[in-house]
């Protein structure tokens, strides 16, 4: 069984250990977010995309959720002492190595696809990790400028998010790059060619709105053969981890599962979506989904741990078995 | 009184730290060795300036006489996780950060000259150390290629020096970049305007060598108005410290402190030397340097401590004002 999964950070890393619990023979290609890569120190650094192979190369904190296990943190405290800035940004000992062969890597002349192919060797992934570009397309935040009342800037989101933790206004989400950029290698082909499309509760709009927006990857999730199935971020008003409603907030859409849903939208009406999973506890938002031509399904939606979470991949493989057309 | 020095790495900076307990008030210029600095995973090193700059700045892991001190291994042993070359330089999590830093501000423009003047600042340097050069000079060594008999290759002088430890035959010095490099900012400066101009007991080859290679340089030495005194880096027929025997024999000088002497040669018949230090159990070749028009002079020479190094560098000095003229 082929199946295509697109993927954010913790959110995505964290419905794929689910996923290959429940299908451990299945054929699994992880399409990942690189909008919130970041530059820092020279250092090429790709959050999401690493997430997702620390997570299945059991090299992930489990504690943090990002980052390392048995992390050190020598050359942050050394930059630190030089003065240098940003010092908000966590990059540990052993990541520092990852982003050192990547940056030399991309310097080189590889592409960020054969780069993470490369990485990944390392971790001996049990999915095919690709990045859903690779040129460089980076999320900026707009967000009010402290230092001129009135005017507004727009910063990077890794600072919107791990500085200032989401906690000032999102006026708009700019994709910078984004319009110009092209899927990456195998990125379409494996939207094209698999038994089923996955939506896990990664960021509707900085995760999976991101890798949607390259120019060419929206037409070919809407023109898959395969069912089409997303999980909701969304539990009753929050978000299942993260702070996906800060940037939902930002695009004007409720931090609800059933908006979240309809924003994504029915294939049958130029949206992405045919199944739609929800939480128990938002089963009555079933209607509204259903009647905007989204099959929609509730049932516990909690990542508590890896059975809990593999019982949440059977029920989109199963919804998707029954949308199949 | 102003001293200008020019420095190689362990020798350089060892001999300055007697020059500092001997003369803790002097303006003093260190003009540092870069013909040894080498790009490794994208980050250029400049060992002798931070052997340079540590060990001035208290940082120096005294055990090692290189590098930092409470220093960490744990990039070194990611990068060798992801099986990347070469392994076989000692990069520790502390000294990344410099490199990070200076590998950031030579990208962004900045001349090595003015990364290095920031990298100290952190330091509060008891001197003031320049570059020889901001321009990439690279030492190269030929050897025999072990893959192909009779063939030879050129290798970067760290691999020579650091991966073979200088035990494969050294047939000829190469230093790329050389002839085309201009001194750094205020080099030619610091040699002009000093009031004795001192050569530590660095490699005479691989270090003083390179640094009176940059084209300018030696004819800066050969003009100051200050007295030019060296200090033998050879002890009998051996290295005060390092394996300078290996490449002086790949230019055909013996490894004698007169033979290093001779080379050096004397500013009255077109040298840079007008007084050479040697080791009292090498008296027997004070005639041979005095023949040659250099003022010799036999004292103790092994930097023991301190304060043996403070009298060697106290004699020197000694030496330069009895040569004034």
């Amino acid at each position: 069984m082929r199946l295509t999964v697109l993927a954010g950070g913790v959110g995505g890393a964290t419905f794929l250990r689910g996923l290959l619990a429940a299908r451990p023979d299945a054929d699994i290609t992880v399409i990942g977010n690189t909008a919130d890569d970041i530059t820092l120190f020279g250092l090429r650094v790709c959050p999401d995309l690493d997430t997702v192979m620390y997570t299945l190369g059991n090299g992930i904190s489990v504690e943090r959720g990002w980052g390392r296990e048995d992390e050190t943190w020598v050359v942050k405290e050394e930059l630190a002492a030089y003065g240098v800035q940003p010092t908000w940004f966590g990059l540990g000992d052993r990541d520092i190595a990852t982003h050192l062969v990547r940056t030399q890597m991309l310097d080189a002349g590889y592409g960020l696809s054969a780069v993470t192919e490369a990485l990944c060797a390392r971790w001996q992934l049990p999915v095919r990790l690709l990045p859903m570009s690779d040129q460089r397309i980076e999320t900026h935040v707009v967000v009010d400028d402290p230092e001129n009342p009135g005017a507004r800037k727009a910063i990077h989101f890794q600072e919107y998010w791990v500085r200032l933790h989401a906690e000032v206004p999102a006026h708009e989400i700019v994709v910078v790059g984004q319009e110009q950029a092209k899927p990456g290698p195998g990125v379409l082909e494996a939207i094209a060619d698999c038994d089923v499309l996955l939506l896990p509760p990664s960021n509707p709009v900085v995760s999976i709105g991101t890798i949607l927006g390259v120019p060419g990857i929206r037409d070919a999730v809407r023109a898959t053969k395969a069912p089409v199935v997303g999980v909701s971020p969304i539990i009753g008003t929050g978000p299942v981890r993260g702070m996906a409603d800060k940037v939902l907030a930002a695009i004007g859409v409720k931090s609800t599962a059933a908006a979240v849903g309809l924003h994504h939208g029915s294939r049958t009406t130029g949206g992405v979506l045919d199944g739609w999973l929800i939480d128990t506890s938002d089963a009555d938002q079933l209607y509204e989904i259903n009647g905007a031509g989204i099959a929609g399904h509730a049932v516990p939606l909690w990542m508590n741990d890896v059975p809990t979470t593999a019982a949440i991949a059977t029920a989109a493989l199963d919804l998707a078995e029954r949308l199949r057309r």
